[in-house]
């Protein structure tokens, strides 16, 4: 039974609030009663400034549906989401990468309501059915780790391929852990010992970043930057080979200042990688390639959303679920 | 009959020089009297200190082989050669990439003297023979003529393919010349509009950086940076489409500023790109696919090489062109 009102986690006039609002109905979309959400750092961004945006915040979730009348076949199923919403007719969704597309929303982030909420609306051919063998915990991860799983289909990994990643928060540690599904010889980064040891447990090797040596210089194929910080791109631009590749996987806020001549004179290729598909993703989970179980740092009620952020952003914490 | 002193326009402990040094000669490698050299941006930005390079500046030469004692065959010959000079043992040389071997010397920019002389050294297996249709005017364009090749090599470029080209010097010129070979679209942005028109009379369409308009954002596949100004990569990351490539050419000076977060969001690729190969830029010069002619402003003999080097240096200037 679909109520009047409902809580939402929003970022509104600069101010973060656990607020009681409609609740979303939509004819021409697919409504969904959130199960679990959970708190990634462009949600942290988007409250110091990041994109500009208003509105409830949170795109990664697991839910049923409530109520699809273009899809009926979905409804009370549990779902995860791609979070891109393309207009549909310009010539990037026509060519299937609404992702890309102009004129598109994003849940949480661009100019649609996102997840952090008792419910929310996304358009019916954006939703992915989960199986039973999926719990909420894990789906809830499903985006996260789609966006790592992206990297795959930019950049050529080969089983000895020698990867590097950089940083060891959530998104680092999932890039080192599906890239490990590829090549034999990924290394990880990180500041924190404990943290570069989930990635360690998955056959990554580990390596602190007071630790990095001037023997480790030019001597990867592949460089994953997810840090997130201007010092973790000088980081990876020392350690790639000539003729190398940097993936840039994480936002920056401003203009950071780059060795662009090395990049030139090294003929070094920069990727940026934002998302990535969620079907290979849910597939990793349902297989159990991957498990994320370790990820889960916290847990806290929606109502008490604002103590959830301010866990999400210590230092040295990972995933902060959120539950309606 | 070679001589026991030469010219060398040189840069030594901050100044720049004609200075009377010996004639270099080898056992190990091949000795050449230059014909013509020509004046690159890149011996400008040694004199401003790029590379910490001191000694003979130059790399962009035709010449006569004088003595080649693993090669003899070579003596008398007219020749280009490749500036990079690889150790010959390390995995990358033994791989056929000498230009990114780290112990490489580069003529007249590491470790090497280089071409503003009346006679340089270089091992005879980077020594390429040319026609005798192929003046000394168009090879001594050889290799900044294989560093805008070099692109293509790097980047797909379809007969459809909506290229982009930042600055209207040497460089860039010659990008959107050999590009427009393979690609019907291609359009050069510049600030001159003598030097554009260059361009345009290969079948380049040609814009004024001051009528870019907010219309032509977001539309290009292909972006080549070859201005080597900061502002000239914020133009290339306004013009890239998502997803699109942009072609890293000239290098700057320090760390400049960039759009990180763009190039994640839109998926952008940087490629950064150096040097190209001779011998198929050779092959261009070979069958008239490229005519150079227009992009050579002046000549000056190499006593005159100050001078010379102040010419090159003015706005506007193209090609200058020194003998010795």
């Amino acid at each position: 039974m679909m109520r009047d009102s409902m809580k939402a986690l929003r970022f509104c006039d600069g101010c973060l609030s656990v607020s009681e609002i409609a609740v979303p109905k939509s004819d021409t979309e697919a409504v969904v009663r959130v199960s679990l959400s959970g708190i990634c750092n462009t949600d942290i961004e988007i409250v110091r400034g990041y994109a500009g945006f208003e509105g409830t915040i949170g795109h990664e979730f697991v839910g049923v549906v409530e109520s699809a009348d273009d899809a009926p076949h979905l409804v009370g199923k549990r779902v995860i989401g791609e979070i891109n919403a393309g207009c549909g007719e310009c010539d990037l969704c026509l060519d299937g990468d609404s992702r890309h597309c102009p004129a598109r929303t994003v849940l949480g982030i661009v100019g649609r309501d996102g997840c952090h909420a008792e419910f929310l609306t996304l358009p019916s051919r954006n939703l992915i059915e989960i199986l039973d063998n999926v719990s909420d915990e894990q789906a809830v991860f499903a985006e996260p780790l789609a966006a790592a799983l992206g990297i795959t289909e930019q950049v050529e990994i080969f089983e000895d391929t020698k990867v590097a990643v950089i940083g060891d928060g959530k998104l680092g540690l999932l890039c080192a852990m599906t890239l490990a599904l590829r090549s034999r010889n990924v290394t990880i980064i990180g500041k924190h010992k404990n943290k570069v040891a989930i990635a360690e447990r998955r056959g990554v090797a580990a390596v602190l970043l007071d630790d990095v040596s001037p023997a480790m210089a030019k001597r990867f194929d592949v460089v994953v930057e997810a840090s997130g910080s201007e010092t973790g791109f000088a980081t990876a631009t020392d350690l790639v080979r000539p003729r190398g590749k940097i993936v840039l996987k994480s936002t920056f806020h401003g203009n950071p200042t780059w060795q662009a001549s090395r990049v030139v004179v090294d003929e070094i290729t920069i990727v940026g990688s934002r998302c990535g598909r969620m079907k290979p993703a849910l597939q990793l989970l349902e297989t159990g390639s991957i498990d994320v179980t370790d990820l889960i740092d916290d847990r806290f009620s929606l109502a008490d959303g604002l103590n959830a952020m301010v866990r999400a952003g210590e230092k040295g914490v990972l995933k902060v679920l959120l539950a309606p």
